[in-house]
C-alpha cells in the first residue's frame, strides 16, 4: 500500500520526521500540508496527484475527524479508490509503513480497529503493579 | 493541568501547529524535541525544566510507547509528579487544550482511556451505510 498524511500545518511532516528517526525509511511516506492562507480546493488538488495511479493502493491517513483535510479526503471518495483513516499517531504510523508490503490498505484498516488500544498506554496503570524499571526499559532507546 | 508534548523529531512541534490552526492557543502547550543527535540526557534536562512546579497538575504526553521520549518520561515517576499518555494524537491534544482549565491531568487521563474510539475514525466504515455528504461536512473547514 501507498501511504499518505493529509493534515493541518506542520503535524504531517512533524510526524514523519519523528518515524523516521525510528524506521528511517523517510521515501515511502507522502505527506499534504494544509497551510493557514491554502484554499480546501487547493488542498483537494494537491491530494489528488498523489492518488492518481489506479494500479495503486492508497491509504490516506488524516489528523483529525471533521477537520479541513478530512473533509476534503471525504469529498474524493466518490471519485478515487482509497482507504482512509482519521486520527493518525506514531504507533499506527510506524505499523503502516512495517506492513506496507505485505498488507493491503483495507486489511490495514481492520487491523487498526481491531487492536486500537494497542497503540496507546498509559504506563501509570501498569505501573502501580509491577517494577517500575520492567516497563520502562531505559536501555532501549529507539 | 499544564500540558507538555515529548517526542521524536519535530512530531511534539508539528502536532501543536495543527493544534493551533484550528483553537489558536499557541502558550498554553510546551513542547520537548529528541532530535538525531541528542542524548537521552539531554532530553531529560529539558523535560525537568518543565515540571519543577509542585504546586501545578502536569500531564506530559509521548509520542510512542517504548520509544526514547517514553522511556526518559517514565525514569522520570519517581521524583516528579504527573500523568503520562502515550500515543497522543491531534483529536486528544485538541481535547487537552479545551479541558486543561476545567480537569485535572488524573480525570483527563481516564476520560481518553473511557472513550478512546472518539478519537479516530474511519469514515468507510460508516460512509456505507449512509449518505456520503452528510457525513464529510464539507461546508465545515476547522
Amino acid at each position: 500500500m501507498k501511504i499518505i498524511i493529509v493534515s493541518h500545518g506542520d503535524f504531517a511532516n512533524g510526524i514523519l520526521s519523528a518515524a523516521n528517526m525510528i524506521v528511517g525509511d523517510k521515501d515511502s511516506v507522502k505527506t499534504v500540508s494544509l497551510k493557514p492562507l491554502d484554499s480546501p480546493d487547493s488542498l483537494k488538488e494537491r491530494i489528488i496527484k498523489n492518488i492518481t495511479d489506479k494500479d495503486n493502493d492508497y491509504i490516506i491517513f488524516t489528523d483529525i475527524p471533521y477537520g479541513t483535510p478530512y473533509n476534503v479526503v471525504c469529498s474524493l471518495t466518490r471519485d478515487y479508490k482509497f482507504e482512509h483513516f482519521s486520527g493518525i499517531n506514531l504507533a499506527i504510523l510506524l505499523d503502516a509503513i512495517l506492513s506496507k508490503d505485505t498488507m493491503s490498505s483495507n486489511d490495514f484498516i481492520k487491523k487498526i480497529e481491531n487492536n486500537i488500544n494497542d497503540y496507546f498506554m498509559n504506563p501509570g496503570n501498569i505501573l502501580k503493579d509491577i517494577d517500575n524499571d520492567s516497563l520502562c526499559m531505559e536501555d532501549v532507546f529507539l
